[in-house]
């Protein structure tokens, strides 16, 4: 029978590699979830895949497993990007959570004229990220970046990238993603309020980035995002 | 300036037309949100589209409004049906903001033979999807059934209707939506665990049933119906 239990781990994983768990692993597995030596449980690290490892020292303040054997690759996403202008806390939770499952490799809050917060938790998301790998059965952990104002990002914005800009303003434009390149992109979603002129101006200008109307209904940032990356996995990314 | 001020009211809206407010409203309107006479607001049926209506009488148990003039009309979804079953109350409760959003026109919650929830409030969801319209500017609200047996709802299935059938047991398989028929849809998610061997058999076996891959990441329930939406009304929707 498969394990139940899936764990996150920064160590690297190989068959019969000896597994330290830190504090807060251990008081999770044997206080919480109760495991005993021998108990077996799923582990990955986001390089080299899911691996059945065995409890071999139960402690609560630092026991150790052992790897077995690997359950499965790792599977990476494609080269996707989601840069978000970040929203109330449960959103943007919801947003890492979502873009961890549909599968963006990076995940990007950015700062643009109309966004509310200053600063964002970033350990606390990255965390989030991991929380929703352990929980979707994903093998590859999507890095989650530090607040950055937008203008900063697209001021170094590497050659090769195409950016699929979602925008409120674009509600009523139809512009698919039928004929577009693969290869390496990014998603935008703008804030609640969308972007300023300014910003809109220096978008549109730009040769890289592609307009993407998501209907003719507003939606939130975080269903935007859910919807942007849907859509752009099913054409141009993995799903297809 | 654009009232910031959404309600939706189950009255006729002309112009000219009196509007009786009854106390949840009075005290939101007035209690909480603090108008007072002759301010403005926008409001909508869900039938007549979106209106201005002024405050003519302010009372905490009872005041009065009249509409004066229609901003838009009434943006009538496509006739597509959301079929879920249903999780956690507020990822649930996330499905039908999420579903009202996306343009669904009725949102099903139906009980699977691996659904832990026996039932659901029903007018509470309803009430949930009144309340989505109102935030995220629409003039349509749709209809949220109360539970049914899936069987129940597959045995009395309109002839003229096609069903997206999203579920985990088809990820890696690939089945685009392209060159699927137009027309009345339905969208099924499965429960956390899928379908039951039964009731894949059946789903397999019905001709109106289409099967649809969401890529090689399990999603959760939630995620699934937003990324499903997403796809249908970009293909076979109002987005294109």
């Amino acid at each position: 029978m498969t394990p139940k239990i899936r764990l996150h781990l920064d160590q690297p994983l190989a068959s019969g590699q000896p597994l330290q768990l830190d504090r807060d692993q251990s008081n999770y597995l044997f206080a919480v979830m109760r495991l005993e030596v021998g108990a077996t449980l799923l582990v990955f690290n986001g390089r080299d895949g899911e691996w059945v490892a065995r409890v071999t020292a139960a402690s609560k303040r630092g026991g150790e497993l052992v790897a077995e054997s690997r359950t499965r690759p790792v599977l990476m996403p494609p080269d996707l990007w989601l840069m978000f202008a970040p929203i109330k806390k449960a959103r943007t939770d919801f947003i890492v959570e979502k873009a961890t499952e549909l599968g963006a490799a990076r995940i990007m809050p950015v700062m643009t004229e109309y966004t509310n917060a200053e600063r964002i938790r970033q350990d606390r998301l990255q965390a989030h990220a991991v929380e929703a790998t352990e929980q979707c059965g994903g093998t590859f952990v999507p890095v989650v970046e530090d607040l950055q104002p937008l203008s900063k990002v697209l001021a170094v914005w590497p050659a090769d990238r195409n950016l699929l800009w979602c925008d409120e303003s674009m509600v009523g434009q139809s512009r698919s993603l039928a004929g577009l390149p693969r290869g390496p992109w990014a998603v935008l979603i703008g804030p609640e309020g969308g972007f300023s002129a300014a910003e809109q101006r220096r978008l549109r200008a730009l040769p890289f980035v592609h307009a993407l109307s998501l209907g003719p209904r507003i939606l939130r940032a975080d269903t935007a995002a859910v919807a942007a990356l849907a859509l752009w996995q099913a054409d141009l990314g993995d799903w297809g």
